[in-house]
């Protein structure tokens, strides 16, 4: 036996016991013949203390950060005692030892604030793993992992394995692909998501189903994207979408008492997808903060505002903003007073190319109930007070304006609004904040290719009203640019997606379950009735046996655990992830492989 | 809502309520205006009886198996109450019904003797997981999930996932390889084991891992084998073999009890291999039943028998013992009444291809005390009694004896013992007998390639006392024929399978974790230290930095839910199997695939 206790577990009720521990040497501290260690393992550090042996024969002896040791001593009572670990009261007065394993000495330091940087880190991935920092990520993605599998078996989910070596169906994102020897020119694909198995489970009548389960996407890597991810994938028949809000917010919930100890007992808020974009500037709203952006004009698009609110910009002929298509604003608490340094670096901030906005224009809410204004060339104080009540700006608040293309303004609105947030610390780590966010378009236009995409995927149901309008309508448009008076535009998906402050942590819907209307979405979105039936011809044939009605969801596993964790990167609560350019460093992979493999596989690689 | 209680939920208690189901139609039964219909969903069957409402509109109202209906209705006593159900005290009186869905005829009856053949209910599969056979099944399976995940939760072990797309390090099986697009002419593999991760978690000090893991391997399939398989894979820090050993018993008895209700309680027995081999002619004994293999002859191999039988065979002019590389035998009990039609039958029986001997001898021990066989010309009484006594025969019993080459008569021994067994009724399906086999040859000889092959993998630790013979001994052998006095052939391994019923469930072994003692091993194995360097150089990579002593298991997860769920097959306890040439015929995958992503993936198929 290697140990009879942890480098955790021992405390003043274990002082005079003989034990034997084993773990990893942290630090190592000289006082004359006497040497003390900290002793790491998984489950905590225990301080050893050294006598005269150790150094008598230092060369027999050597000792080294990250050396592995067995330990046998006595447990004493610490004089010097250290209140900041559990066994800061008890040292271990060592007996006899032995080196189990030696260590060169480390890249970087095994500690919360290494010197690696993140390229070293990543080769040495099994040294990074030693860090606390990284340690706590993973337990805390091992008890979102356990929360979730409690609660969804305790509301009789089952976890049904799918397979992995699937067929590809190019539509959205592209496939991983896996040549087959045994079938040669043929290939498996690797599953984007579970989701048209989860659907025959529904119709074989599994009724409640779930995996946690990696999905594969051949993407071109932004920031934090990795090719493989894991889902926390669900389904359930029988279910409309209220069913499937109040279980899924129940699991969410659910984790954040498990893992974080929160209450949340709130209802979860919901939001419709047009409200999150005109108020919020984007589908994925934080709403730990108010500052919603007004809409200081008229838009162009088909998104028709509630209020007419075109008279507050138009007229005054100020140029930048007649001619702008969209001019929106928001309202800065407290950020009246201002300087002119302050304002110049906001107007520098909007102009980067990351958000690419050409100017800014704002508004001082002054305390004394005066205005003053980047604009009041313009604009006189009537009309300045008619905006800055249009955002709700209170004295003191300072209103900023941004004027531009539709999308890009809403856009750079959206990041102005964050970045203010954030800097005024309305965006708190540990504040938690869920919100639905629903009835998402069904289709967007694709210009380009001229032919309708799903916005959430091609088995997204529409809203039950917009049923018949799908089926009765040809998806055709004989000219592209008037797609947005064809009906599709406004047909709304029956999908929910669900936010945690400002990601998207889930999204779902209610799927189609006839095979009708499969056909016509297949249809709709320029696909033959031939290549439907050859890519899911088994759907539609199971949608002909008794297929229930039934939705389901998945939630992004890595992205929930890197917000409870207050993290920005996914990549911090994975054990080993793959760098931008989809390469694990540590093993050197992906690499060439064998003349022989690819002999056998019957295929041949274009590079030398 | 679509329903106010399951098909499985109502009782006695619910009499006179007004409830909502939803579900598949089972069956249907007219008798005049009155129709009765059995409702299934997962939870259960519930009656349900229409009046004349049904039978008014028949064209309005179609309703067929497997018709999916929502029905409400009044909760019912029955009159003809069936014992058989939870339900079957009820029924609903229907007053109004929706077809949720409509079914066309299954092409093969959802029943549990159904009429439809393999083939058949691969391609419509999702139909085939409807009948309860297969549900129970995929609930057993999960249950055993659960369970396992309960026992290693309780147990402090982590769930930790372990990349999918790596790098391909061919040794032993095939890898299944995915080109990667963002680097072209390089492949990731697919892991055949999470096997080199779980052991870096252990160096970063993760102690207790575990995973409930997909794995791969590009192999031609023999029966009852998945190119994609689930492994429960774990490991441990700081352990010896009897810690995993205890450790890993617990788990299978604690899924024992949790899935089966089996308390048991016994510890579970050990054997080396070579008494297994010796004993029981296989490395994994079915021992629900004795019946051990005797030695009737000194064996040429290596494996030196304990007490040498020579002489029970020899020198009695019969030519086929005499030539024979081996000679054994088993006693079955009670048949020494066997007819010669019987005896006959026997004989016939190894003589098939599949067993492949040339012919059956056999010794019957009567209840007088006197002696039978088929070999009396050559043998007297006393040697008849001799042998008999070898095989532990009692009077009454059938003692059978095989000769030959040694790998193919102990191969035929073995089938030959459990067929016995089998026709004895001595392998019962509810019996289970666990077994670990321990002491593995460390290595096993390739005579065609010249070299040694690791028997487990290249990871596994010798013995303690062997690790000196293995680091000074030279591994290359001179003469090929010589390998049997090369110090290698007596290393064993410390490595453990676990078996049950016959059937090994799970393998594993401590680890090598010095670097020098792998490199000796990769060196053993034929691979020069630039190959080894650059297959698994993260790995001796780590070793360099404290690495700790470890060891794990992985348990064939299919395997072992077919074992508890009495099945010969793997493929009946996975949702999603493929067939024997690998593909999923529900998908009709693998697939070609589109012209574009072989492009984008600068690969070309050989095959048009």
């Amino acid at each position: 036996m290697y140990r009879t206790h942890t480098c955790g577990e021992l405390r003043t009720e274990n002082v005079g016991q003989t034990v034997t521990l084993a773990g990893w040497v942290q630090t190592i501290r000289k006082f004359g013949a006497i040497t003390f260690i900290d002793l790491r393992d998984r489950y905590g550090i225990t301080q050893l203390l050294f006598g005269e042996e150790l150094n008598a024969e230092p060369d027999k002896n050597p000792l080294g950060r990250e050396y592995v040791l067995q330990v046998t001593g006595i447990v004493r009572e610490r004089s010097n005692k250290n209140k900041n670990i559990p066994t800061g009261d008890i040292e271990i007065q060592v007996t006899s030892f032995k080196v189990l394993n030696k260590s060169a000495v480390p890249p970087f330091t095994i500690q919360d604030d290494t010197d690696g940087g993140d390229d070293l880190r990543m080769r040495y991935r099994y040294l990074d793993l030693r860090r606390n920092a990284v340690k706590k990520n993973l337990e805390l993605r091992y008890a979102v992992n356990r929360a979730a599998r409690d609660y969804l078996h305790a509301n009789d989910f089952m976890d049904i394995e799918t397979p992995f070596l699937i067929k590809s169906t190019p539509e959205g994102a592209r496939d991983f692909v896996v040549p087959s020897r045994m079938n040669p020119g043929q290939f498996y694909a690797l599953p984007q998501s579970p989701q048209t198995f989860k659907q025959l489970l529904m119709v074989s009548g599994y009724d409640r189903y779930y995996q946690v389960v990696k999905c594969f996407r051949d993407e071109d890597l932004r920031a934090d994207r990795q090719p493989e991810f894991t889902q926390i994938d669900c389904e359930m028949a029988f279910v409309e979408q209220e069913d499937i809000l109040n279980m899924f917010e129940g699991l969410i919930k659910y984790i954040f008492k498990a893992v974080k100890g929160i209450d949340y007992t709130e209802r979860v808020e919901r939001m419709s997808w047009e409200d999150a974009m005109w108020n919020y500037g984007i589908d994925k709203p934080d709403i730990r903060f108010e500052m919603k952006i007004a809409n200081l004009k008229k838009p162009a698009s088909v998104y028709v505002n509630k209020e007419d609110k075109a008279d507050l910009i138009n007229g005054a002929d100020f140029k930048v903003f007649d001619e702008a298509e969209t001019v929106l604003a928001i309202a800065v608490p407290g950020a009246a007073e201002y300087s002119r340094k302050q304002t110049d670096e906001l107007i520098d901030w909007v102009k980067r190319p990351q958000i690419g906005m050409k100017g800014l224009a704002f508004i001082k809410v002054n305390n004394d109930g005066t205005y003053k204004s980047s604009i009041d060339k313009f604009y006189n104080e009537e009309r300045l007070k008619a905006i800055a009540n249009a955002t709700n700006a209170q004295k003191g608040d300072l209103v900023l304006i941004l004027a531009g293309a539709e999308e890009r303004t809403r856009k750079a609105m959206s990041e102005l609004r964050l970045e203010m947030g954030k800097r005024l610390g309305f965006r708190k780590e540990e504040e938690f904040k869920l919100l639905w966010v629903l009835d998402f378009p069904l289709f967007e236009y694709a210009e380009e290719e001229n032919r309708w995409v799903a916005r959430h995927h091609p088995f997204t149901s529409p809203k039950p009203g917009d049923i018949e309008v799908m089926i009765n309508n040809d998806p055709v448009i004989e000219n592209a640019v008037k797609y947005l008076e064809h009906p599709y535009t406004n047909i709304k998906a029956n999908a929910y997606d669900m936010v945690l402050n400002g990601n998207e942590i889930g999204g779902g819907s209610i799927r189609i379950y006839q095979r009708e209307l499969q056909e016509k979405m297949f249809a709709a979105l320029g696909m033959s009735k031939e290549e439907a039936q050859h890519k899911f011809g088994f759907l539609l044939g199971a949608f002909e046996y008794g297929a229930p009605p039934h939705g389901g969801i998945a939630f992004g596993f890595d992205r929930l655990c890197a917000i409870l964790g207050g993290s920005e990167s996914i990549r911090d609560f994975i054990a080993f992830p793959k760098n931008n350019s989809g390469r694990d460093v540590m093993l050197d992979a992906p690499a060439a492989i064998d003349q022989k493999q690819l002999n056998e596989l019957q295929i041949k690689t274009d590079v030398q």
